[in-house]
């Protein structure tokens, strides 16, 4: 225990910490930095991805952990320092904002949902009993209920709740099927099981499926793989087939997962041709549509994810197409009934039996984390501000984008788009005159190593993927800011450092 | 596709929300009214927490979706209608900056690190490839440095990195343990495992390490507990017994889980005797120091983690007692070649084979989650700023009140102490002259009433929990603001609630 002038002397200093004027200081600054550096980002007047050598950016963060303030530093110091570590942090860091950026699937963030997550951040409001976030609780409820009647199921019909990321709700969504269809699985474990359960899925499906397998004593090599057809969706017929199968060799099955739409290129699943097949063979259908699932804000794209309300459980991000800063997952399951099946434990000093009721708002019941963020604080002040038109803005004109590219690329000679998109992911390949002809692998090496000189060089950020092997281009039109022309200068830019990769 | 003269309007509302200007108005205008609402709570001029049912927020939270402002509303309707959804989310929230929160293990962060927070979220740095978060990989790679050296290991002989929450932090450790323990299981599942392996655990571990035998298809039936000694620490002569056992019947096991501290009383296991227990038997030790990691900061608490380093897998909060927002937890593996046991998949558009090297920085092959916030940010600038001193007050300080809580507690003829604390958890009754005699069970249903009666007056907040099955009240003094004095409140709110209840 500490004497009591030791106690006195941290008292001083934690109260110089917490000194609400010094978080008003502080702020003020934060927001004066951020805003400048918004709009450098937006008209582009930096590199989108400032690249250095990771070794170089650890040792840097490192250097600053040994040069803090002295013990006893005044107000005015304690501001100087935080400013000059907001400006690091800000010249260091990808900038999705630029719209330039047109990468993974990770969107430029409407800025506003940064500063509700804030109010969330700095108050430290959490979840795993309602108490502790009673609007944390509040504002993640409606939107769930907001989110599932967008999906297509009435109201009060269905359970939800969001998580940190779409692999967690991948994971949750598969634990509760693993539950339901293998009876003791949760208390017993697998051991006993005779026969391997399997996981079907679609043969694109996101790592994190196959994660899930992994994770949950199911084993990644017990997951059968869906063919797909011309436009890498699942194939019902294929789906059946392997169904059939499976019955026959009486493996038990854990669930189907379907896409809506794929990560690779953005193919979405005829999950209706699906649905009917699960439903003949009594599987559980598990639809990751982590990307797609905003579509159902969409009049217009609504079509592609027909059948979503079919699904056993389901996934959906708002940190991709709902365009908050991550993480924002949500997990759905459409049956109210199974929202405990997940995980069935409880302890003591969380579920007060003084008050049984409240364990329906008591978030830890049905989550892998214990104390949660406030994740949905974002999504719930941006609905609140702008309503349901922004969202569905934001898909539709990304969506189309999307579409535009895609015309781009067929119009130029020495582009190929490797499919028509459905949404905003496209991929495809840069085939300039020098490598018409060349064998598949040195084409795929080529984008590999030309997207890696683009992205250094600060231009442009996408990514890489292979189809069959063979690496490919690969863009998500993700920033809301990218227009018609960015995605000429993109093309000119392949073109300019693909010529001096040839030359090099 | 939207039609040229959509995407212009669409485009046009789009800007406005994303326009910088509108994040620097908003975010002074957040920043001033968080400063004075930590003013307010600081000085409890609030409830702790505004009690109302959650039906109640759940509905208010859904009135304000349907009152977005018109399409085409101007910037200053914005920011209007912006402080009102600010108002209101700082009206209804947890006050975990009243001294009088002495609930459960979630503090009142280091203002801050909430600012250092909002730039990670606003901006969207985030992690899975190095690229997506430069500067969030680099903070996050000095932090497990330092942190893993204070644990007391050698300079990069050991691997960590962050994670949301420590249950998942605990079960990414188990599963990395499992892996190693049953070889094959993440490729072919446990389904052909013929006895069921087991997961050995302090009998009062966190449900976070029951629920990861039953996610990882261990069963949470296939959880031996190991007996505890009179202080409620693991006893290192039971568990030799229980290892001995479990050998004598051939059954695998996968770790045996140690808590440092426990969740319930916050008492730190005997680390160097289990460590040699395990070590005898050749099997992982895991530590969950969640909580009490953070004694490593501290010169005068380090001896009550003695033997830490000893640990094959430890799981630290930043989130607890280093002060952090929520969540900001992390997992080390004392041996670095083990850093890939936990997954060993491969996702082809994520990890670039154009630039092999990179994948070590690559989080994403290392965490459930593939996308990952920039969960560290708060925790490196708090640290850039004041160094370790700030963390080492902060444990020291409250955990020194734990102490005088006690000691109080002991004075009081009608408060009774479970035990004496080693932190800052302390689990108590209230033992009026009314119910002295009384049976354990009306005595234990007393205590989890009050609580509630206190929680819903807003004077204080705690929590309750259950030792040997009989309610208990249980405080942890994690607001570094609370004094002696609010302690001795403590006792008289309690002792006046308590009256009216025996009244009632």
């Amino acid at each position: 225990m500490l004497s009591s002038a030791e106690m006195s002397e941290a008292r001083q200093r934690i109260a110089a910490a917490y000194d609400p004027e010094l978080l008003r200081g502080a702020g003020h600054r934060l927001i004066e930095q951020l805003a400048a550096h918004l709009g450098d980002v937006q008209a582009s007047r930096t590199a989108v991805l400032p690249w250095r050598e990771p070794a170089a950016n650890v040792a840097e963060a490192a250097s600053w952990l040994e040069r803090s303030l002295p013990a006893g530093a005044d107000g005015t110091q304690v501001l100087r320092h935080f400013s000059q570590l907001v400006t690091l942090m800000l010249q260091r860091g990808q900038n999705l904002h630029d719209p330039r950026y047109v990468g993974h699937q990770v969107p430029a963030p409407v800025p506003l949902a940064g500063l509700f997550d804030a109010l969330g951040a700095t108050t430290n409001q959490c979840m795993a009993v309602y108490d502790m976030g009673p609007w944390a609780t509040a504002a993640e409820w409606c939107l769930v209920e907001r989110l599932g009647q967008l999906i297509g199921w009435p109201r009060s019909t269905f359970a939800g709740m969001a998580t940190h990321g779409g692999s967690l709700a991948n994971l949750t969504a598969l634990l509760a099927a693993r539950n339901v269809a293998l009876g003791d699985s949760w208390e017993q474990g697998l051991s006993g099981h005779g026969r391997a359960p399997v996981l079907v899925a679609h043969a694109d499906a996101h790592y994190s499926v196959g994660r899930s397998a992994g994770i949950l004593g199911l084993g990644t090599a017990q997951v059968e793989r869906v063919g797909l057809d011309a436009r890498r969706r699942m194939d019902p017929a294929q789906l059946e087939d392997t169904l059939r199968q499976l019955r026959g060799q009486q493996r038990p099955i854990v669930a189907v997962v379907a896409c809506a739409c794929s990560t690779s290129i953005g193919a979405f699943d005829p999950l209706a041709d699906i649905a009917d097949v699960c439903q003949r063979y009594g599987v559980w259908l598990h639809v990751d549509a982590a990307h797609g699932g905003s579509a159902c804000v969409s009049a217009r794209y609504r079509p592609l994810v027909a059948g979503l309300e079919r699904a056993d459980s389901v996934v959906w991000d708002a940190h991709k197409m709902l365009f908050m800063p991550a993480l924002c997952a949500f997990v759905f399951f459409r049956d109210k009934a199974l929202r405990f099946e997940a995980f069935r434990q409880e302890a003591p000093y969380l579920f007060d039996p003084a008050a049984p009721g409240m364990a329906e708002f008591d978030s830890g019941l049905r989550t892998v984390e214990c104390t949660k963020r406030a994740a949905t604080f974002g999504l719930w002040g941006v609905w609140a501000l702008y309503g349901q038109q922004l969202f569905a803005d934001l898909v539709d004109l990304t969506f189309s984008l999307g579409h535009q590219f895609y015309e781009r690329l067929q119009a130029a000679p020495d582009f190929e788009p490797l499919h028509e998109p459905q949404c905003n992911i496209v991929v495809f390949r840069y085939v300039p005159r020098a490598l018409a002809g060349a064998p598949p692998t040195r084409l795929g090496q080529f984008q590999l190593e030309l997207r890696r000189r683009i992205i250094e060089s600060g231009e442009f950020y996408l990514v890489s993927t292979k189809i069959n092997g063979i690496g490919a281009m690969r863009t998500t039109i993700i920033n809301p800011l990218t227009t018609p022309e960015h995605l000429d200068q993109l093309l000119d830019s392949i073109r300019r450092h693909g010529a001096a990769l040839l030359g090099a």
